[in-house]
């Protein structure tokens, strides 16, 4: 049966390079003749019809440099279970496949990351011909290389570090930068890599504020006077206690919210200099994507609109490089990619210097 | 008397240009045959021989695009009033005064805001021959009409408008971004302008946080799902409380950190939608200067050489376009230039419908 | 009589920060109940009826960071002598007034060039109520300190030869870099000095390439063995030739296309070093206004609002630091804005080591 | 036998990444105790002692961001076949194998490109323990997934087309943008789908400049009355002419230089409308290196000291996504990596619109 409706939906978190893939898929799309169908807030979208709307190539121009998405996301969307006002969720996955089935849709791509994409395969298992589309700024899906928009947050993390080093060089501090990355600390390795950061501390290596202190005070000792610290919010000490930052004032933990103040201050105590933290929060996800990201995006589309066309449904457009592949959904579902204890670039930063605590 | 050695300082926080100025007062200062000597961390170097070394042309190479400051800076360095490990302080001014006759220096030049230029006009009263550059980021100084930092400053801000403008877009949210201006609200005003912000908060105007969340339901209703919000950390409520926050949930207010962060929660409280805070902090501090501030600070840097040439001491290199002037160090200490209510590109924000929430 | 309904266009060549200004005019003049309708391609738009279109307020949604012109721009549309296609040209003004009339407009706002304003003067003489901004990336237009666009075009240009600064120095070249100003040279002034150039090369002052060659050699023999030279397109040598490069080889001025070429081509044989030359061209025109050029088009164009309700016809609004200021067109038509040679940051680019080849 | 002392060089054109490859290198040697030395300007800088200088981790602080190599690089300098005074060339290989044996090097790593690494090979077979680390902005080398330097070169070219895009709308131009790639259209193909062009030549796909005005005519016909062409350096016309250009004009293709520059030419011609075209040149080649190439070229300099460390020599390290891995320089040498055909973005490209002239 040829594929002459394809509808399109983003999940979860915004991340740059979004309307890069719902760009290639527009036009590729129309230039195969197929006509593309807007769904907008991710699944939310299917939940009634009227929150749909034709895309053509028309709609999408100027969008390849755009972050964000004009689909408009959301990130508690699982119709499955959905939250309802009295509390409590309800299953309406029924609806949205009533809903498919009703705007006479050939296909679903689905470009999200791995609470979305886990939502598609459950439709797909349900019979929606779904094809997905990895998107994690965080870079922790498995069954990808690399997913669009981490290049762009590494890149602003990385210019972030950029302005600190001279601030923190003219007044010989310690500064304290936090990235994202709950689970998996890509983002703090290579923008701590890219920056020059002295200590990297990531969710796969809780840490010992000790040990990082004392590689802040053999800077000193070495003439330089300053430090850069890189945190990813998902990092913890070991014993998930800092014993020098309890000790200094009872309280002050609960006090201090995230991850990176709770570094900073303990720094402070355990090397007497003057810190600073900063977090970047939803800086990294905004702004246009570079050039890497916007090509992986496209390439993303592209290869979605080529698999739904051939029948591949249940599968994903993945990275490969040098290739764009597919990949099955269920082998993703409920994984998460982490940094390797021998990952080279790890074991890199070690051997040039950079403290993980460990 | 002809002009042989010629002391330079940079004092306070840092910011983008200093670099530029002390290389243009380098580079000028040799082609008139007048040696520069670099004194490190604003007084503090002229409390003992030892803390200083010779400036060539050689030395400043490459640092015209740097941040920071090749001296070093200290924010709390008052010698008159010098802090000391006992607690209290201490008057080292004669002290200062001996290690400038010591090093034979024909004149000072400092570049500092309005608490570093009011020790040298102390010390000019002392003898010592001093010219001044003014330096804020903030923009607050008075007697000229800009500062190097500040364009950069406003630049970074308006680029993390921009970011965050996709993001609240495709997530339909309130992001409420906090700038700095402890006194005064110009880069709350100009970045808010420049970054399309919907409502821009400045200490010049107590807000009232009803009538900025009024403005943003009115985006809303007109179609318009997500807003920015910029506020200057010197910002704060009509009658200095937000009612709406408190009584959400009492104790609140402390517990939530800076300004940004409790104009956040209170729009959350207000307008029932999903808000997020950034807080620029260190990050507006550093960095490559813009070409604006690196011409800035070059003119200012020729000039304050000039100035010193012609013995015009007691006296500040100062911008007002389209020339650099000379201002009288005792007239601009102690004062400071706040946005006046009638400055043109706050009516033209109002009239554009940006709300202060006055 | 109350102004109900504002037409805008914009002429000439295409500046940073357009768009900014028909923002905040649309904006403006919506919220004061005033209806705005844009005019395409210059005064082209008004030679007959239905090349405008009403803008809302949503019509200039997200336009503020965008390069360009929304309403499209020409060079060569003067209706007084409108060109043909027998050749020759044709006064169609009799039209304009017509179209304008019929329309329905109660006034005009022009944005343009020297060019454009004297064509808007004359529409004013002719009963036309006109306001006028002004618009010049090359920042040459007498009446206002300074013009959006120019700060993004030096902007670019300056980290255009911070990109070329360590490719020149890596190889030990010199590198000559072509930037816009053709009659006079404030792009090459600022961007050289910001840029940290060793040579500027400007239409007001006719330069010797002996004098540049051998201040290049000296810095060789200092130790930098690399250069960089910017050269202003209207640049030229004194006495209109570069006899060293006659010399070398007959006919190749002519086959050099450029300035930058011929300055290029003339060292290499001056210096013996291997020289390589850019062309920055229209890189300069496009691209997101700076902060600095969105603020300025922005106060320019709630300013020009501002004159239209006051009934302040004839008049342009203009850039008076720290005002914004309403000047008579008829003052600047015809006129043009140099370097002067004592501009302070000529003298301190002199002082700095900066040679103008004089 | 331990590893004691290490030599490093760079060769062939500089790339954004060079320093962060030598100061990968530098600190994880240091953190060896190894001793590095730096040898100038690629193997020039071994026809005789004294061109060297150790290099320590303070000598590479804050070279990471910076474009260039602090070693200096040339292009011609082959040992075997160096051009002598004289004319005609002079083998020097015997005393560059002298050199490297009197300054007791343990190891010879050689940074640089399919020329400079060929030589490294030679001086291999010659006895010298050589670890190759890959170099090409172009991205043309085989055996190595990606080079660092490309995704900057891209990055730039991306944000040019970025700023064209603006002008050209506002203008309803063709912008013609010749960039990088002699041999490869990578940068081309990259930038081209990153940027949004719509059409792209590239030496790979001799093109018909008759299809490709026939694309950006059905551009102008839809609606889009600008657009945007990307031509590789090294693209040429099928049948290597392109007869619209020189009927129009005997003798113009000779005048204009550059391939950019004939394309221009000839879409006037052949479409009627405006055209311009941008020379981007060495601007592609220096600033700041992204986030990306600095990560590529740190994990690459580390790998190149792991494989000095464990005797690994003929080989270089090379990218082979996630890893980073060996590979013989034997198998590299004169040897090139075009775009396929059937390269997935090539494919993606064209379903987009694009057309490659074929």
């Amino acid at each position: 049966m040829a594929l002459k409706r394809l509808g399109v939906l983003t999940g979860g978190g915004d991340a740059p390079g979004l309307n890069a893939v719902i760009r290639a898929i527009v036009k590729s799309a129309a230039n195969s003749h197929i006509e593309c169908v807007g769904i907008e807030d991710s699944f939310d979208g299917l939940l009634e019809p009227g929150l749909t709307r034709i895309l053509t190539p028309r709609d999408v121009t100027g969008i390849l440099r755009l972050g964000g998405t004009i689909l408009g996301t959301i990130n508690r969307g699982d119709p499955f279970e959905h939250p309802v006002s009295s509390g409590g969720t309800h299953d309406y996955s029924e609806r949205v496949v009533d809903t498919f089935r009703k705007m006479r849709l050939d296909a679903l791509i689905v470009i999200g990351g791995d609470g979305t994409l886990a939502i598609a395969h459950k439709f797909f298992l349900r019979g929606i011909p779904v094809v997905g589309v990895p998107k994690t700024i965080d870079n922790d899906l498995v069954g990808t290389a690399n997913c669009f928009g981490f290049d762009t947050a590494v890149d602003f993390a990385t210019q972030a570090i950029d302005r600190l080093h001279t601030t923190a060089e003219a007044h010989k501090r310690i500064l304290v930068v936090e990235v994202m990355g709950r689970y998996a600390g890509w983002i703090a390795l290579y923008a701590g890599t890219a920056g020059g950061a002295d200590a990297v501390l990531i969710p796969e290596i809780p840490f010992d504020i000790g040990i990082v202190a004392q590689k802040l005070r053999e800077r000193d000792r070495w003439g330089a006077k300053f430090s850069i610290v890189v945190v990813a919010e998902g990092a913890f000490p070991r014993g998930g206690k800092m014993e020098v930052l309890e000790a200094a004032q009872p309280g002050i933990v609960e006090r201090l919210g995230g991850i990176g103040a709770r570094v900073c201050e303990a720094l402070a105590v355990a090397t007497g200099k003057e810190t600073r933290s900063v977090v970047l929060g939803h800086l990294q996800r905004g702004g246009a994507p570079t050039s890497f990201d916007r090509v992986l995006a496209t390439r993303l589309g592209g290869k979605a609109v080529e698999l739904a066309k051939q029948g591949q449904f249940g599968m994903m457009a993945a990275s490969a490089p040098p290739d764009i592949v597919a990949r099955r959904l269920e082998e993703i579902v409920g994984r998460i990619k982490t940094v390797p204890r021998d990952h080279d670039l790890l074991l890199t930063a070690k051997a040039l210097g950079i403290t993980f605590g460990d």
